[in-house]
Parts: C-alpha cells; sequence; structure tokens
C-alpha cells in the first residue's frame, strides 16, 4: 500500500484509489471462495457416489463368493483369498482418505441435545487420529483418578473422620463422576461419528452412571444416628471404584498394545474403541477376563446390599433404591457385552481356524 | 456387475476378475480422493491468505483515514462515505462465503474439556444459520419452560404440600436447570467459533448458574422443624425465576427482530446474539430495560437474603452461603454487561448523528 506519497495527487484521491482497490479485492475474494466451495462440493458428491458404489459392490460380491462355496461351485483356497483380498479394500475404503466422503453415522440425541446441529466430524484421518489419541490419554489421566479419589476418601475415612464420611467430600467425589462420565460420552459419541464402531452399551453405561451420580448427589450422606450402616453402601461402592481404577489401567495399557496390533494387521479401523469391559490382547485376556467378572459381581452385589437396606426398612430414600437398580443394570450390561465380545472373538478365531484347514 | 453369466467362462473366473476390478477401483477412488483432499487444502490455505491480508488492508486503511482526519488532510463528507464503504467490505468478508477460509476463534477450555480436540465449526453458511436457528428455537422452549416449572411448583405448594416443598420436585428443577445452562454453554461456546461475538460474561453467567444448580442439588431442602423459614430463599428464588421467564419471552422477540433489522442494515454478522440481559428494538427497550434492571435488583436481593440467614445462624449450611455470593456475582456481572452494552449502543448513536450533521 503507498498512500499520499506520489507526488501531483492530492492525498484525498490516493485514499479514494486504495478503497476502490480493496473493494475490487473483495468481489474478487468472494468470487474465488464461491467458486471454491461449490466446485468442492460437486467434486466431494461425486466421490461420495463412487465410494458408497464399491462399498455396495463389495458386498454384493461378498455374499456371492458366500453362496457360490454352498453350492459347491468355487474352489475353497481360491474363495478364502478373494474374500481376503475383498476385506483388505474394504478395510482401505473405511480408513484411506476416501473415507471422509462416505456419509456419517446420526449425531445420536446425546449429541443433538447438548450441541444443537453442529457437525463434529473430522473430514482429515490426522485430526480423526488426534481425537482418538486425546481420548486415550483422557481414559489414561480417568483411571489414575478413578484409583486415588476414592482411596483418599477411605484412608482420610479411617484416619480422620472416626469411620464416617463427611458430605462435602462425597459429593465432590460425585460431582467428579458427572462431568467424568459426561466427558466420556461426549467423546465417545464423537468417535462414533467419526467411524469408531464401539458398542452401543458402553455409552448406555455412561448415561447410566451420569444418573447415579445426579441422583447421589441429591442423597443426604450425614446426619443419621447410625452413620456407618447408612454408609456402608458407599464405602463398598468406594473399594469397588478402587478395584474399577485398577481394572481401567490395565486394560487401557493392553486395550492400546492390541488396538496398535490390529491397526498393524489392518483388521480394526484406527476409530475402533474398546472401553470398559471388553478384552486385551490375547494372554492378557486370563489376567483381565477374571478381574472383570469379578468387578461386574461386585457391582452387583453392591446394588442387591442397596436394596436390601431399603426393603428392610434402615434406609428407606429413593435415591438408595434407584442407584441399587442402577448399579444391577449396569453389572448386567456389563456381563452381557464381555461375554458377547469374547464370544463373537471365539467365533472370529474359529472361523480363522477353518479358514486355515 | 456381472458374474458367472458369460459363456465359456468358469464362474470361478468370473468372481476373480471382479474381484480385481474392484482392486482396481478402490486404488482409483483412494488416488482421487487424496487428489482433493491436498488440492482443496492448498486452494483454502491460499484463500486464507488473501482474506487476511485484505483484512489487514482494510483495517490500515480504516486508521489512515481516521488520522487524516485528524490532521484535516481530508474531507469529512468523502472520509465518511470511505468508512462507510471499507465498513461494507468488512462486513462482506466475515459474512460472506470468503469468511469460511478466516482461521477460526480458539475453541475455548469448556468445548476442549468436555469434547476434546474436535473441531466445531461449520464452513458452510447454510449450516451456521441452521445452528443459529436452532439456538433461537432452543431459547424459546427454554423460555417456556423457565417460566411455567417455578410456577407449577409454586402452584403446588400452595395447593397441595401445605406451604412446605417436599425435595424431589425441587431436586428435578435444579437438574434440569443444570441441563439448561450446560446446554446454553455448549452452543453459546460453538456460536462463538462460528464467529458471534456474543459477550464472554453471558457464557460466564452460565458457568456461575450450572455451578448454582450443582450445589443446589446437595442442600437438603426438608426435615427441618420450620420449613416455611428455610424455604423462604427458594421461594423468593422461584418468583424471580417466573420475572426472569417473562423478561426472556420479550427479549427472545424483540432480540430476533432486532437481528434481522441488523442483518438487513447490514451491520451485525448473522452469528451475532445477544442473549440474556440486553437490549431489544429501541422502542422497546423503554419495556425491556426497566424489567431488567429489577430482575437484577431482585436476583441480588435473593442472594443477599440468603447470606444473611446464613449470617444471622437460621440456616448455616456452606451451600446457603455460597448461593448467596453466587447470585450477588451473577446479578452485578448482569448489571454491569446490560449498562455497557446501553452505553456502546448510545456512544454508536452519538456517532452516527456526528457523521450526519
Amino acid at each position: 500500500m503507498q498512500m499520499g506519497h506520489s507526488t501531483g495527487d492530492t492525498p484525498e484521491r490516493n485514499v479514494a484509489d486504495e478503497v476502490s482497490r480493496i473493494i475490487e479485492q473483495s468481489k474478487e475474494l468472494q468470487e474465488l471462495a464461491t467458486s471454491l466451495i461449490s466446485r468442492t462440493s460437486e467434486e466431494e458428491a461425486s466421490l461420495r457416489q463412487r465410494a458408497l458404489a464399491l462399498r455396495s459392490n463389495i458386498k454384493m460380491l461378498r455374499s456371492f463368493i458366500d453362496s457360490s462355496l454352498k453350492k459347491a461351485n468355487l474352489d475353497p483356497n481360491n474363495a478364502q483369498k478373494m474374500v481376503e483380498e475383498l476385506s483388505r479394500v474394504s478395510y482401505t475404503l473405511s480408513e484411506g482418505d476416501a473415507a471422509a466422503f462416505l456419509p456419517c453415522k446420526s449425531h445420536g440425541r446425546f449429541l443433538r441435545m447438548f450441541l444443537g446441529p453442529i457437525n463434529v466430524r473430522a473430514n482429515r484421518k490426522n485430526v480423526q487420529l488426534k481425537v482418538k489419541e486425546e481420548y486415550n490419554n483422557f481414559r489414561d489421566t480417568t483411571a489414575y483418578l478413578f484409583l486415588s479419589f476414592p482411596s483418599i476418601l477411605l484412608m482420610l475415612q479411617s484416619w480422620m473422620w472416626n469411620g464416617c464420611f463427611p458430605s462435602l467430600p462425597v459429593q465432590l467425589y460425585q460431582a467428579w463422576l458427572l462431568f467424568l462420565y459426561a466427558g466420556l460420552s461426549f467423546r465417545e459419541n464423537i468417535l462414533r461419528v467419526n467411524g469408531s464402531d464401539i458398542r452401543p452399551w458402553w455409552i448406555y453405561h455412561h448415561y447410566c452412571a451420569m444418573t447415579m451420580a445426579l441422583i447421589s448427589l441429591t442423597w443426604e450422606v450425614e446426619k443419621q444416628p447410625d452413620c456407618a450402616q447408612k454408609q456402608k453402601g458407599i464405602q463398598l461402592f468406594l473399594k469397588w471404584a478402587i478395584m474399577q481404577g485398577i481394572a481401567m489401567l490395565v486394560q487401557n495399557r493392553y486395550q492400546r498394545q492390541r488396538l496398535y496390533t490390529r491397526i498393524a494387521l489392518g483388521k480394526a479401523r484406527r476409530m475402533d474403541v474398546v472401553w470398559g469391559e471388553t478384552a486385551g490382547v490375547e494372554g492378557q485376556l486370563w489376567l483381565l477376563c477374571p478381574m472383570l467378572f469379578v468387578l461386574q459381581v461386585f457391582e452387583a452385589y453392591v446394588g442387591v446390599l442397596l436394596l436390601k437396606t431399603a426393603v428392610v426398612g434402615v434406609i428407606s430414600e429413593w435415591q438408595v433404591v434407584t442407584c441399587g437398580i442402577l448399579l444391577i443394570i449396569m453389572a448386567v450390561g456389563n456381563f452381557a457385552n464381555t461375554v458377547e465380545t469374547l464370544l463373537s472373538k471365539s467365533r472370529f478365531k474359529a472361523k480363522i481356524k477353518k479358514g486355515k484347514t
């Protein structure tokens, strides 16, 4: 920009020139932007068409091979090879650059309720991976806090509080649980939109846990003649939370390893999340599975205990009954989903073995 | 796809052909996708450069005109015209298609805490407008509920509950407030990222309101010898909420009108949000402003009353003290921001008048 420096012109004249030049530039820029946007939309739409067509062709060919195998029209060895090739193409389609143009999963009620109609899908692969990485880090931090928060509460209870919890620290813990499960729900819903095929149950589980945290907040911890009796449920819940924290740490480590292995093998999309009570790397399943089942049984036990105290009439608040029911629902759901994961794993293994022999 | 239908070929052969054709298609598709992504990124980057350059040129030229005016180097009439032209260009830049390529505002801690590093900016203008429209609808629904929820509670109190609130309905109301303010915080943070210049205070206000709702949940409403004394604060808060609901309805109507007027005049970016206790259409300011100031005084009064009951010692729970302080902070903040909005409005008017004479 040169203004008012050339000889012979008034500064007024120069400024006016500059203004009209800027107006020109602005018009040009707007036109370029409009054309870029419309051109990109068109090209994206055409790529979407092609990607969808390819996806349905793969599906058709796969079922054709399956039916031909049954009719013994194909050599099983050749068929196996072709199915493997198709799997590889299918993986590339869902994991490569073209995946950005496939239509994404619905955002679901939870995200729409809190965020409105905004799109949370990342089109660039590196952003998707950043999201996944941040989720893994969040889960790690979570696991440490999940372990230490209740440990501190239980220690303080026996050292300082003479066996009785004051309300405030317990309520702080419950508020933290609310925040934590909200963060997990948001992140996992966002991962789903970005192509992860996390089991829906784990997200429902977080909704249950959020509800339970909210209800616990309204429950009066102190001010009872016999606090030890009333607080037995809390104490057990805290002990369960410590074990859960340990299990989460073990799981996080194994699931990351497993994810990396599966990525290397090309079997998983990188957006896959296997949160919570599912399985780890093969050999380590023997450590994880018993841990998870013990935790689930313990969770259900705390739930039943809460219901029992309510039925016997020691504490009859509605919060106790509802939390008891929620704990049992979560335990049963976790159990069912862990078993299902193990079953689908062994089915997958059987299939591979069958293919190899 | 034609498989196994041509004469002379084995079905095996046909399937193998089809598989290799699919592999070819997949490769081609991935290459197209990669090239589209990299081409688009390049073009976007170049447009971003140009848009940024234009923006800084406009700014420089504006300050040059200002300083020339002071040195009396320019005719004020001409200068006024040029400034108007520059404003129009500036408006187009922030509102037109090119705006999608300008770097967006930081997402802020709140969004990052709950959502992780996902981008919530809409690049297409029509999506941005959908987000804004949904926000307006959310605010409307909110206003009706804000009005009816406490009305129902107060009616039931005098008709069914003999002057004393049971805990559950009050806690449900508080949980709803928590949900509501969370929804508003998410939506307004998202609007900010999408270019709205909503005052940051209104978002902080929602954080305060969320904290207060969470704290209220832990506060025991019932089980006191003298419930009427203890519940006086709740009763006043509910009455304040009814008035607030009415004020919100009036405001929503006027602010939509004002936004449409301002869009028509080209003075506002369409993402602008003027939530809460700011101003409506000119003439209606005489109705709104007194309403808002009365509400703010009443809000502060409820806060002071809560603090007083705590100091006198009728109720000494920490929740009462904290809620009292939060109410006073919100009232003072709302007042300061309403006054500031009015002042900037009158400064703007004075400037226009000065420009015209």
